[in-house]
């Protein structure tokens, strides 16, 4: 039997930036533009973020798609042992049907909001992949760079230390990591909103805090946190804190 | 006497990414396309890095120039008041500049290397404008994301501290700082590269250490820190410490 060696596709987790569509890399854009097989992860019963953020680019184009639905796993909390199992099936999943079309020569773009390797769930792809697959990588926009950007007011200065947080870590550990920082980035709050304002308020930090939800998207809103009256935040919601190092 | 108003010139600090052309946003090359001024700065007998890297696109369409250069300074230390006030009048002159060409109804884009409110020489323009001047900002990808990004590893996963740090920082302060991070990311480092590798050793970060020169660029070099033996770095060089954190 003659068996004809295929030539593995590229596999590529492409940077989309924080959400407005003239933020994708010129490298981003012409890749996406010339994609045959795109995937994604979304949410189930939802288009998926970054398939909407596409839409312009690959409308004419109609690239062969592959949605990642997360499992539903609201029901399992976070530290038990079967949330990690689920997601781990999950991105095994994904990874067996991704390794397959690359298999079949296809070269196959996944969509990843803001940065990849930052805070992604490309990585879960990536770290399954990478052995055995051509496995690219182009970096993007992150959405703190856009948050910062739409308060208006400089991020860091001369020897600031800047630390990135998430809500959903341990209060104890926010409250180190805040004392310890000049320029502050706190992101995945959603219902963490009251400990992280807690910790921020024992930091000293709460007054020069600033709310941006939606950070260079259509619905972009910008607050400063002593003005912030709901109890709860959107999603998409990143508090930014600005460094005061010197400046001439 | 009959006056007429001149509407002002829009003022844009613009991200152009880590420095390969094709990593500018969308919106960045097309705004600098379309440019009529561009301003940036440059060592003095320099053709400037910023104004290098955007070449292949301002060719053809030749915009007006505007060339800031940083006054040579390296007599004088940092710490010494004069060092505040020399670069205070250097950025005092480029503002007046720029605000000239806006009063004259003219656009200006300011070259920005990276992310313009990231540790960006355009922030002492921005801020000595903006009260004045309709000054608009485009972020741009960092060269801390093109760094990890040239390692081939994902930078931070599920609740990791990532932090940024100076190499010129107080090495105490450092040492605090690395302590408390899961993630890190070490700029400006050029003569304090010792420094810099004690307080990784003492911090037990070493090991995980790599040295990432020229991301993104055509020089690019990625070493592991235990592997690089030269006593001294490029300017341009980043280190990164991949965080650890939960991946199912």
């Amino acid at each position: 039997m003659n068996i004809k060696q295929q030539k593995q596709g590229r596999i590529i987790g492409l940077g989309l930036g924080p959400g407005a569509i003239d933020l994708l890399s010129v490298r981003a854009d012409r890749l996406l533009r010339a994609a045959s097989h795109i995937a994604y992860f979304r949410k189930q019963g939802t288009a998926g973020r970054a398939r909407t953020l596409v839409a312009p680019i690959i409308n004419d184009t109609a690239p062969e798609e592959f949605a990642m639905e997360y499992p539903v796993t609201t029901e399992i909390p976070v530290s038990d042992p079967r949330y990690n199992q689920h997601l781990s099936e999950f991105y095994d999943n994904c990874t067996s049907h991704i390794a397959a079309l690359s298999d079949a020569g296809h070269d196959v773009i996944i969509l990843c909001e803001g940065d990849p390797f930052f805070y992604g769930s490309f990585m879960h792809l990536f770290t399954r992949l990478e052995a055995d697959y051509p496995v690219e990588v182009v970096p993007g926009i992150t959405g703190m760079s856009a948050a910062w950007t739409a308060t208006g007011l400089p991020m860091t200065w001369g020897d600031d230390v800047m630390v990135v947080l998430m809500g959903t870590m341990q209060t104890k550990k926010m409250l180190a990591a805040l004392k310890s920082a000049d320029a502050v980035v706190i992101m995945k709050i959603g219902r963490h909103f009251q400990s992280v304002k807690t910790c921020l308020l024992e930091a000293g930090l709460a007054e020069r805090a600033y709310i941006v939800c939606y950070a260079a998207m259509a619905n972009q809103a910008v607050y400063r946190l002593s003005d912030y009256r709901d109890d709860t935040l959107p999603y998409f919601s990143i508090i930014i804190v600005h460094g005061q190092g010197r400046r001439p």
